[in-house]
């Protein structure tokens, strides 16, 4: 991809709002904008320094005024796609943001592709590629980790965790180049122990970084959570509450909820993408069986599962480790598998006395919370309950966390490329393909920060950007 | 309503795009920046000039980043609020953007009301009312004519001819204010002559800003062109034509539009709003008697009315001027005003002989167009003839055109005391009186601009603005 310096121009805001900002970037920019704009004072933009603002009013090629603006001029290097470039903030009209852009495209600027501001900025070396992807990320966050994980990503953190694993396959190949060039004397100068322990600590790094793509597009995606249980266990109930609205239909009739519904509520400044599902049991009616199939598919995909035990099924007079076989023969019915996290909730627990739920909680294993989705007991519980979930998730992740398939799949590849190598030298590769080897590393890595890129993955990426930024 | 300094914070554009604006304006507004905003430069904020731009990163009180953003500044009062006002571009994430508001509140900001930034521009004297208005109008334009009366608006020319008017108008009282020191006397200074001639002209004024209301309104909503016809006319064809698009279902049963069908289409600059009717006939079938009703509805409404003759029910050998009649009787049922524009479009003129068609429209006064809806044929005129009726209107009604409700009022207030005064003029009435009649004159546009004002009117105005305008 050749970096281009003609000027390109797009509105980098939704319109409707009380102002728009109309961005324009390139080696014409300044020259482009003082061909419509006509400032109030005496300064033209031409003498102007970058970082300074400007009042005045675009005008069209008859003089007539567009719009009264404000005009930022950056400077190249200075600006964030490191060449020239203006800002316009004018209103917020859709019609008006138009007749500037189109303004600008008659004085010289061409209308800008997705992303194609970001792109410049990586093509000037200003961003490397995962941080223009942190950039995409940052704009698309809804809740406090992913912002947190792609800030992290934009400022650099991924980057530099990547530049000393770089620089440590580099130190690697030096070592073997050494040896290279004094092939002949088939000396062994670097020590095979000493590489070993560098190429474990990498694989580590690279382990820790694959696992934490699980993590990282959870948060991302949102933790995906079901709530499942008997028909009328309250199931609803309980996401209203978590809702804090009547956001579910809920009635008395057993099979009220016929699809899953998912809602999306941020605990502990994690979002969840919690799904309410239909009531697990045996029926006749094949609209309320096709909602049950749905639960099972839901229950697959879940990482965090809410069970709802209906307690108003049991009374005082049963014993509770009766009650306990028939909530574990639940449980099992749900197949869970290792990863899911289950937490076993007893609602309508006003309905039995508080010795009965005490000793239920106490024969059943794992997490069990006593609630009542009706009135509210217990509730501050279950949310605890999901942050300490979503905290450990983070913590667990470290500080950098993967969230893109692009970079799981470019780590992938070099930890396999990695392999190959600890492979090689065990079996006594010669140090000129064991380096070969090592340079793969590398390359799966680069084309992470784009050091190593393809137009076509350039494309891919940018493409999913929005015009104007 | 007092003007309050303190310092208020809102989001200016929509959420969403590439990048996002929070605004903050108030005495606080560059200390509480300095509080959230860690520059990376040397220069502090404290010490910046007014309109010089900031590059930074946005943090919350923990010291941890928000995001890293530009920050404008504008020092008083040279600003749109003429307070010290902070402009900050972050990426369009609404989470972030509540993070970054939320922490401005923390560091002592206040959420700002609907049009509060507006509304401190307006009580700091930078903008009038009928300006701020015209803020408004600007922001929701969404043609040529529209935008062109909002920019007048805004940048003061309805303000600059109202204040000619009250110019004349203290003139006129002064005038009557010097017989008024020589009372005893009996002298008229103010050779009645005069007096009228200015009252004349001030008149006149007044009618021709009055008058262009309708024009205004028109615009604004959109000129209301109504298609009325036959059944299977070709109206909605016609329609389709006009917008270029298969918008109206079409088909060869007559009554295929059982409602009315409105669209919008920019024709010369000007918004017209396009309706497709029923087309008109006796029926039995309730549905179709309930469209035909509201065509007569839409029809009334009309400032320009399309009917729709079909050339294909008559044939070569009938006399035009029989056609002619027939065409006349429907005109007559549309039961037009005066004020109403009317074209009358020969359509399916390619079933009959243009020699048919020729003696047809010299029979017929007015407009009359011949076209072919389904070929496309004589479209072009139809369009020449819209966009003529758009110039006319705007012509007619000159450089200021009244669009605002509360203005047309103001004005109808501001005729009537001038009638009363000149009808106190004629009367004899003593002069004292007479310019108590005139204040009242100059009071009813003073309430236009908002030298004459209440906290309801203000409050009226204002909160039709978004948040951070």
């Amino acid at each position: 991809m050749i970096h281009q310096t003609d000027t390109i121009v797009a509105c980098a805001t939704p319109t409707g709002g009380a102002i728009a900002v109309v961005r324009m970037s390139g080696s014409d920019a300044i020259a482009i904008a003082e061909r419509m704009f006509r400032p109030r004072g005496r300064r033209s933009l031409a003498d102007a320094e970058g970082y300074t603002a400007h009042y005045g009013e675009v005008i069209d090629s008859t003089g007539e005024v567009i719009d009264d603006v404000v005009l930022t001029l950056f400077r190249a290097p200075r600006s964030y796609t490191g060449e020239d470039s203006i800002e316009i903030s004018c209103h917020g009209s859709a019609y008006l943001v138009g007749r500037i852009v189109r303004q600008a495209i008659d004085c010289g600027a061409r209308a800008a592709t997705a992303g194609e501001f970001t792109t410049r900025a990586f093509l000037a070396g200003k961003i490397d590629l995962a941080q223009a992807e942190g950039v995409a990320d940052m704009i698309a966050s809804t809740d406090r980790a992913t912002h947190r994980l792609a800030l992290n990503q934009m400022r650099g953190g991924f980057s530099t965790e990547l530049r000393g694993m770089r620089d440590e396959l580099l130190r690697l190949s030096a070592l073997l180049e050494l040896e290279l060039d004094f092939a002949e004397e088939e000396v062994e100068f670097a020590d095979r122990t000493t590489l070993r322990q560098i190429m474990d600590t990498i694989d580590s790094h690279l382990v820790r970084l694959i696992d934490s793509f699980a993590i990282g597009n959870a948060l991302k995606e949102g933790i995906a959570t079901a709530i499942v249980g008997a028909p009328n266990a309250g199931k609803s109930t309980l996401l209203n509450r978590l809702l804090n609205e009547e956001r579910a239909m809920v009635s008395e009739i057993a099979g009220t909820t016929r699809d899953s519904i998912e809602e999306s509520i941020v605990i502990g400044g994690r979002r969840f993408r919690v799904i309410d599902t239909a009531g697990i049991r045996s029926t006749d009616d094949r609209l309320e069986q096709m909602g049950i199939d749905r639960t099972f598919t839901s229950l697959r995909r879940a990482a965090v599962v809410l069970l709802v035990c209906d307690c108003s099924t049991w009374s005082d007079h049963e014993d509770p480790r009766d009650a306990a076989i028939a909530v574990r023969s639940t449980i099992e019915d749900l197949q869970l598998n290792d990863d899911q996290i289950l937490i076993t909730i007893l609602n309508k627990c006003d309905c039995v006395s508080a010795q009965f739920v005490a000793e239920l909680r106490d024969e059943l294993a794992g997490e069990v919370l006593a609630i009542s989705a009706r009135t509210g007991e217990g509730i501050d519980e279950v949310v605890a309950s999901l942050s300490r979930i979503a905290a450990t998730m983070t913590a667990e992740a470290g500080d950098t966390v993967v969230t893109s398939a692009r970079h799981y799949e470019a780590l992938s590849n070099a930890r396999w490329a990695l392999g190959r190598a600890f492979e090689g030298m065990e079996g006594g590769l010669p140090s000129d393909l064991l380096c070969e080897e090592i340079r793969q590393v590398i390359y799966h890595l680069g084309t992470i920060t784009g050091e190593i890129t393809t137009d076509e993955i350039l494309g891919q990426i940018f493409s999913k950007f929005c015009i104007g930024k």
